[in-house]
């Protein structure tokens, strides 16, 4: 992705929401401390802690935030918010700076943008978005640091050729915006697109976008491999499990995965692939435990998979099976002996998890 | 539920696999530090640093889990393994003992009977499972302690009426063993049922059995109201989000909230409720976002939402969204003081998490 991302004239802000390891951080950034995307305020501490520098938090921001925010701004040399809302630029700007270098006081701001996926960002051909992007580049706590948008209606496809339509759009969006803040005078350095099947298969060329910010692909998973995102030797974790049960009158196994250990994510795609032995595929996952099968219906042969074996899932979806657990075992290219282990960032930190006390929500 | 299963004639024997922490497992219990369910070595070992005792580990136990059994085994005065195959018997029984004084060095063992889920357990008719249970319950390194079985198809249901009809043929099958195992000589102390569906609305009796362990029911949620186990007001626990955005033009509200802190479970059915704002339902769900509606698809009246304001999220399914925390705030009768933070136990502990090297398992 660096390579893709060099020759399509960006620089990679890799988002390290998949992995939350600063190891497998370190890898999507050629070994870089600076220049990531983190989806909690507990990853900006966790890299921050790590050493690195230059992370945008690309959530719409909120007051309650604010704190934090503020924390790590005074850690960081550039610590980015992200706004999409006019109301929250107006009480950003009502709300005393980060103090500390960061700007000179001032919050650097990223704009979302959206390009047609419908999620957040601000609609770019509406002169309303225009205005306030003036405002924060204007603001006296506030610099305009970029634009930001994520295709992530390329997951709605599921060919490589409609995923690549779908990076054009994304695109077009976000050097839409920035072009109409150059007419009006708007200085924007950074213009950012991503999701990972748009970075994997992206348009012919990024004309007029400096930054990629794709994040799923440092370890891509079956999912992305269903869009035509990666093929199955790009999918790189398995989350293991042992047969512990035989039911030939249900022509079933046991294992002992169940969604604690991988997510219920993509059931009905089995919640992922068995990889290493395509014939099988789980039917159900209870919590503890899934029953599998056969991909056809055929009988299982017993014989081959005797109590106690070893069955290796490539997960569904790897953010949320990484999700599960606390750490990442990296493994040597034996695919056997770990070489490393790699602890994984939890929780979301701060004030956003604990407000005490509870304020009433009945409304 | 303590109530309940008395006035049924049985112990409660809860199973802790829904909250993992400690406080909630002695509501369970009223109090006693003993005879509860676990569904990961690392819960037993986790309520074992606990202080509890008599615990029943109800997964099928595999030959790579014995050594950390062995370690529970000789730290408690009573661990119970279960088993549901013959060669795992034969295994179990061609291996050392637990050692200690856990039933003079044998193996305390619960047979699983299989009551119509047809995930786990034996047939109850056929002979060969009588004749498995005399094989433990005469092993030089096994005891029968009992036999246990699981609802788990009362899930399936709609209707209260439906789950009472799972409840009778879960008794029946258990009881059908029990007299079974009788005829032949064999002795078996315990006859366990349980799931939550099945042990909210029980039949009218449970002559023969003496033992329940449902679990779920200790927080509830939105699923076992569908499926008429509990009302709304019994549901307890609750997710903590707060609006993070406002598109009108899409009629919606993004959250901070994403399948991290609540799982993605129940998708169809908006990821659980808002049942203190009930208008509103949650239509997609990221990682750590998503997008709320309107359950009639109605106007969003935004006024009545400000950004920043909180919404509660009662789950889907509570064991899920418990699992992706690591405490639980329990409040004060004002649903608003937090009075105690309870620990989650995580992960699944010993060699079953932590294998070293990986065994290949390309077969």
């Amino acid at each position: 992705m660096l390579a893709r991302a060099k020759a399509l004239g960006c620089d990679l802000r890799p988002h390290v929401k998949t992995s939350k390891t600063v190891q497998a951080a370190l890898l999507q950034t050629g070994g870089r401390k600076s220049k990531i995307v983190v989806s909690t305020l507990a990853e900006a501490a966790f890299y921050a802690d790590a050493g690195f520098d230059d992370i945008l938090y690309a959530v719409p921001i909120t007051m309650d935030k604010l704190g934090d925010a503020s924390t790590l701004a005074q850690r960081l040399g550039s610590f980015h918010l992200l706004v999409d809302n006019a109301v929250t630029v107006a009480n950003l700007q009502a709300a005393p700076g980060p103090g500390g270098s960061n700007g000179g006081g001032k919050w650097s701001v990223f704009v979302m943008v959206d390009c047609g996926y419908h999620r957040d960002g601000v609609d770019p051909s509406d002169p309303a978005s225009v205005e306030m992007a003036r405002k924060v580049a204007n603001g006296n706590t506030t610099t305009l640091a970029g634009c930001y948008t994520h295709g992530g209606h390329s997951y709605e496809n599921s060919t490589a050729a409609d995923v690549k339509a779908v990076a054009a759009t994304e695109r077009d969006a976000v050097v839409l915006f920035s072009q109409k803040l150059k007419a009006a005078g708007v200085r924007c350095e950074t213009v950012g697109v991503g999701s990972t099947p748009t970075c994997s298969v992206p348009p012919d060329h990024l004309n007029g976008v400096n930054e990629m910010h794709p994040g799923n692909y440092v370890y891509y998973d079956v999912m992305q491999r269903d869009i035509g995102a990666c093929t199955s030797a790009d999918i790189a974790t398995r989350v293991l499990t042992r047969v512990i049960g035989h039911y030939p009158a249900q022509n079933m196994m046991l294992i002992d995965l169940g969604w604690t250990g991988c997510s219920a994510q993509g059931g009905e795609h089995g919640y992922g692939a068995f990889l290493e032995t395509p014939s099988l595929t789980i039917k159900v996952l209870k919590q503890e435990a899934g029953e599998v099968s056969t991909v056809d219906g055929s009988k299982i042969d017993f014989t081959r998979f005797p109590i106690g074996t070893m069955l290796q899932l490539a997960p569904y979806h790897a953010c949320a099976a990484t999700h599960q657990h606390r750490v990442i075992h990296a493994l040597a290219a034996d695919h056997a002996t770990i070489i490393d282990t790699w602890n994984i960032c939890k929780g979301w930190g701060g004030s956003a998890e604990i407000p005490a006390p509870i304020p009433s929500a009945r409304l």
